[in-house]
């Protein structure tokens, strides 16, 4: 493996069962270290091998091998290459329960499950593995990637893409972007409905996942690694980045933004096109962008309406 | 019916035609009533039985059955699943008019009807019920549900979702949602010209419409029940929420929004990025969020900017 | 040609191969002129014959036949549908490479060419005259229309559309938009990657030209005539209007828009959520609406927090 991510490493060169975080990697796993906020489980890492830069070797538990480089994220983004998914085509036929109704021109990759009473439309596309719940309605021209997997009284509406490529790129010295291999997925869980043309990105590592009833409006992007608590709502044209998390009954507004890393308490509601920069108190309103509570972003409106009317006099 | 929503229905239980508004329902109808903004139609409806809170039993027409709940709204979302869409899925010949180009990857629900020299390309899904009229051009991959209408010289680029379900729930007392079933249509007249991976949701009940010679750019989201008016122009990633009104030669700019329930007179011009919260007169310009006149709009601007440059000395 | 757009010719009615801007234009091309930003263009044309104001004829060079009218985008807007592309549908074979994995449910125009090894899914179209390149990686239902080039190592995730119309449509004096037709084409370069449900149109005449190594998230909007450099950054339901160009590494932020026909230099950041209304030097990080220094904005809104918060003492 080390030579295919073009790495000399010392301590030999195990053969490894998958790339996973520090925190996750077992014995068989490959793991990376790119940044100084992860020193802890750096020490505690129980990984096989690790890449990182040379000055923090020292800091790895006895035994764990150290695959050292000086652009860390670059190496660890190649190294996903070896694990990436590999798309085969042709005509499979899924697993499927008592009642379905499955439009002949729905394709499916090998190993699909589909549940009972469930509905797959023209056009829809469920790739390697995935499974789908009971009592589901796929809508026309859904794509369905590989190892998704969807609840029980799940709807999805045309044109919504479960489970592409998270964005995720290592810059390297001259400029170039290497993809980062999206080898996580996505969980969808009972009584989930998505609109039409949502977009919701499998995990980079680990799982993107929408909670229990939750319901997504159309033309919504949910990015890798997400996780939505129960009956939230997100409304039309809201985004949220990489790794948010939303507590349970959240609401987004309609073209509301959430940057990634943060944390929503339950019963947050953000008003429409408010733009969240920080983790957020739950159970209150916020709006504006960078967003803050709703009221203080309706008084700053009105003193710098005031500020501008007086002007003119 | 009253069974299957959960009710007991003082005054017997009728069998009933459909779910309208308290206006629109005639004796055969199931209404309901949730907002004491509708307490005029209730006075006034027509329907065989309205579902509403029992302290409001007195207000309805004599002969009117009352299904009384505390949680009416709910009960409403409960009966429209007795009014849903049912799908199949299958292989259904459209009725074709002369000079048109089918292509084979394309799948038809039952009854659709496609006018003459039409054009409808790969991938193409077109619900029952539905139809097109003459000399228009689907692009390959759009979605076009059931009953969805299509006038002559219309062009649907790929990705399109028409006919969707619009975004719409009655949230419980233990916070989980009910979906509401979209039991309304799209209307889309001549000379329609539609972007692609466009949202465009149908009617709660009744239709969302959009007016002769609208032009609609890329990844707009138009909401259930809105009313677009002739020769209007949606400029890319815009939004406008539910049962929003849209005058004639309307131009809503790029990435701009408009609220639910709000209307727009003609000529209006909302700029790139404008968020639109109220009834707006039509023939200005207006931009900024919350929006407002233009020119007031960038006179806040340059106060802020001046403020904010003159603390620097 | 000139009795089709309903104009009298002034100077015979030549044989027309293509229209093209004054700049571009050839001997046996038609072209037009309706802004005076292009006056200098027009004297030198080389262009056959010109659509234009009378008022502006004596400009042209000698033996360029002037088309007058009062209406000149109108004429335009109408001229160009002789040239537009006429769709066929029906069941083409593509010349495709060694290694390809072509899924039984993809479609093809006439005339495709794929290069080595590369898959293309289920559900895919791809128009007339497209080529795909080697090691490409074409997810389901992604629809590339015709004349499309895409170059080596491409991958393009599910829903999104490639060479869809561009938005460009003349208004004529009763408020009806007239469709300029789409003439141009989309280039993408190799090692480019393209999220889910991207809208990325082709040029009105000329090509949109995405650059090498370059990666745009899901539900971003690249409009016509747009030339983005080599290794940029596009996030997350980003929108770019028409003819604006990216210099090479650029980043636009999650949500940002950049209005049309401006220029962002080489390492140019937007931060998400800006909003481009001006040139922008490169090498520098932008923020807010209109988009400002980062710096400064954040300055703005500080300010305006301050004059809200002391208010209230």
């Amino acid at each position: 493996m080390c030579e295919k991510i073009g790495m000399e490493c010392s301590g030999g060169d195990k053969s490894i069962a998958a790339i996973k975080t520090l925190k996750e990697a077992g014995p068989e796993d490959l793991s990376f270290f790119h940044s100084e906020k992860y020193i802890d489980d750096l020490a505690a890492t129980r990984a096989a091998a690790v890449i990182l830069d040379g000055r923090y070797s020292g800091s790895l538990p006895e035994g764990v091998v150290a695959l050292e480089t000086d652009e860390p994220y670059v190496k660890f983004a190649l190294a996903t290459a070896l694990f990436a998914h590999r798309f085969e085509t042709g005509v499979n036929k899924p697993d499927i329960g008592e009642g379905c109704r499955i439009d002949p021109s729905a394709s499916f990759g090998s190993n699909v499950k589909i549940g009972d009473n469930t509905v797959i439309m023209a056009g829809v596309y469920i790739g390697d593995n995935a499974v789908i719940g009971n009592d589901c309605l796929i809508h026309p021209n859904v794509s369905i990637y590989h190892e998704t997997r969807i609840g029980d009284r799940c709807i999805v509406h045309s044109g919504s893409v479960i489970g592409a490529d998270g964005y995720g790129f290592a810059t390297d010295k001259t400029g170039r972007h290497i993809k980062i291999h999206q080898i996580g997925d996505v969980v969808i869980e009972d009584d989930v409905e998505i609109g039409s043309n949502v977009s919701i990105d499998r995990g980079a590592l680990g799982s993107t996942i929408i909670g229990r009833g939750t319901k997504i409006d159309n033309l919504v992007q949910i990015a890798h690694n997400i996780v939505i608590g129960e009956n939230c709502l997100i409304v039309a044209q809201a985004g949220m980045a990489g790794s948010s998390r939303l507590g349970r009954n959240t609401v987004l507004g309609a073209q509301s933004g959430v940057a990634g890393h943060l944390s929503l308490g339950d019963f947050t509601v953000v008003a429409a096109r408010g733009g969240v920069t920080k983790t957020l108190e739950g159970g209150r309103t916020y709006g504006g962008f960078p967003a803050v509570e709703i009221g203080l972003w309706r008084r700053m409106q009105a003193v710098l309406m005031r500020l501008t009317k007086n002007k003119g006099r």
